[in-house]
């Protein structure tokens, strides 16, 4: 079937990530915790689609009212009643959501988050991470892979506006910042980095680079994409007496249909209003064909309105399983490995180069990979067990304690043979 | 309701062209042709959700199909079996498609288009239209308004790589693209320009375009996102004789769920198989959470096989209608009007300042658009026929004899009114 795909897809796959050594399975169907491929096989699933679906597959809440709405419409391209009503229960949950626009993919709305800064500061820079992921946009798309200083593509034409900084280290971020404050629009930062190695900062660290963006009168956007709705009903920011200007969602707020959400307070986001701006100022923000689809906007709804109703026992039921995976794993990998995360969140990395503990992408990069890879890969096939091969884990409600005792096990035995 | 949305929602839309006014109508549903406000008014429709429902809402053979993947699951973020069988359809009918990569959004393919032109030429520029629209992507944000040679956003940093071209006015052209060739990376062209005009590209204008990028070793990339399947079973280029690098794709491909469609030859795409490419070398495309999800997969292979088993009498049948529409219209609103289109596809321009004939974006933007959208506004409020005020029309299978008899009759009123 692989190689199939092959025939028609660049690498085989729909996004690069998804390929691995040596060839993906190919999913027939999924439910509950189970990928099932099409053989047959089944695969408890860690991955959770781009840990998108913290609920598991075709959760019975969100597939009741989908294929109500299914009946309904699926796409119309007009204003929806189901929006209003979503963005009520966002704005609640996000309180930096005094405005919102909704738009199909993270990378959509990473993007006009950027522009958003750009064009409210009157300046051109932007600050990311180094290793922070918000999507292939042109905007956004440097020091995204180990070594950071290398250009991540050819055909780039924009990488002298965007400069990176060092995750959890202040001292040498403001420096950095520092150097480029008079033309710094903004700095976009994940508060827990996802792709680059399900690594938390620290709230001095994020305390102190707000400080200075917000004396320099840059804007401050937290991409939340990946921890909204992840530890609690709302975001971390919440949880860190943050005050970003905008905060980007998508993931677990549409229910695993497509969206990516850019929330703002009203004083930001009044720059994109076209109907009193005129054109030289306004910030020309999506939209697009898709945006605040009614099938999104209903899922998004389900989903949020089950999670805040099971908030309590949900995430603290979740949570308990992440910690005692990250404990556990531990002590089963003893000084090999370090394994990072946070709630529901889990990644190990095997240690090698000098490196004992993971505080930024750089340390997570210069691991073994190819051990975690093949440590994935060896669960994939012998445990029926699936993370994408290198990627951090996401318990979702429906995994049980047996699943994540069968997880520890196969590692046992993985830890065994290493 | 909309005053509730505009507490949530910049100008209280998700999409800027979605506002009108006085306000636009909440939807509540929609179904076959018809479109459901809250207030239960029914719409007979040709918005069709941006001209992507070219069977109408909720057409019952896509509509079993995706009901019975919503229990299959509605995403995984891995390899499915569908993809495969939805890119087997898109390839037999789109040849230039050798291989194919799904994003989720318009915007998105046309992003890594550019980004693909450029990779494989080592050149910066990308020429468009004056007017062509080919979403948000910050890399085509340029020269979407009139008067084309305002900026469109603040906030922009890369407006110097995009030049701008006159539809439909070779000798200009060519000499606008003759003066930046050696940087030049790429051409992107809408056969017909959709939101700047519904205005048919002549075969002569297109060929002698082609003619230049191919001779300067540029990449052609062609736009087919409204016009793909619109006319025929496949593309537009393919009646004209023309020899696209890549063809983009979006709306009706995807059966009214979230898509775009990178298709291009295997010499070209090959630039962004990153297992084969180093990094500085690759063109590094998404992908993205949400890219070839099983939903689109599934409404998309259920649209593109229900139209190949009727395109005959389906797009015979839209057609004729789309002819009569526009002889009519003409008809009815005598000198005073232009009306471009073909196919199923039709728009009014309401001449005023010396236009007479309808050619490119200019014209266009040069005829009383004030009336365009009070004649499309009173059909709205009067007749309960719904386009989007100062956009194209599109019939879709499912709008019969009598709708056209009724749009055609609320335009004789308004003509009589004017």
């Amino acid at each position: 079937m692989f190689e199939r795909s092959k025939k028609y897809h660049i690498s085989g796959v729909s996004h690069n990530i998804r390929f691995f050594e040596p060839y993906p399975f190919v999913t027939k169907s999924a439910k509950g915790k189970y990928l099932i491929d099409v053989d047959g096989n089944k695969y408890t699933d860690y991955w959770m689609g781009h840990w998108s679906l913290i609920l598991g597959h075709v959760a019975p809440k969100i597939t009741g009212e989908v294929k109500k709405q299914i009946n309904n419409c699926w796409m119309h391209g007009t204003v929806n009643a189901n929006t209003i009503e979503f963005s009520e229960v966002i704005q609640k949950a996000v309180p930096v959501a005094e405005k919102i626009r909704y738009v199909s993919t993270g990378t959509e709305a990473t993007m006009y988050a950027t522009r958003i800064a750009r064009a409210k500061t009157g300046r051109k820079i932007i600050a990311k991470i180094d290793g922070g992921w918000h999507g292939y946009t042109t905007d956004l798309l440097k020091s995204v892979n180990y070594p950071f200083d290398q250009t991540e593509s050819a055909g780039l034409t924009d990488e002298a506006h965007i400069v990176s900084i060092p995750y959890n280290n202040l001292e040498k971020s403001l420096s950095i910042l520092e150097s480029v404050k008079d033309d710094l629009a903004g700095v976009i930062i994940e508060p827990v980095l996802g792709g680059a190695g399900c690594i938390p900062a620290t709230k001095e660290y994020l305390t102190g680079v707000q400080e200075f963006i917000h004396k320099n009168n840059s804007i401050f956007i937290l991409d939340e994409i990946v921890t909204g709705f992840r530890f609690r009903f709302g975001c971390l920011y919440n949880t860190m007496n943050l005050d970003p200007d905008i905060v980007t969602l998508g993931k677990i707020t549409g229910g695993g249909f497509p969206i990516g959400v850019i929330c703002g307070k009203d004083e930001i986001m009044k720059i994109t209003d076209i109907n009193s701006n005129k054109r030289l100022d306004r910030s020309y923000i999506g939209g697009g064909t898709f945006s605040a689809n009614p099938m999104t906007m209903t899922s998004g709804k389900a989903m949020l309105e089950f999670l805040k109703k099971n908030s309590g026992p949900l995430y603290k039921k979740i949570g308990k399983f992440g910690e005692q995976t990250r404990k556990e794993l531990t002590k089963i990998f003893q000084d090999k490995v370090t394994v990072t995360g946070m709630g529901s969140l889990f990644m190990p990395h095997f240690l090698q180069n000098g490196v004992t503990d993971i505080t930024n992408a750089e340390d997570a990069a210069r691991c073994n990979t190819s051990i975690l890879k093949k440590y994935h890969f060896e669960m994939i096939a012998r445990d029926g067990i699936f993370f994408l091969p290198g990627k951090l884990g996401a318990i979702s409600n429906a995994h049980t304690e047996a699943d994540i005792k069968k997880l520890l096990e196969a590692s046992e035995r993985f830890a065994e043979s290493m």
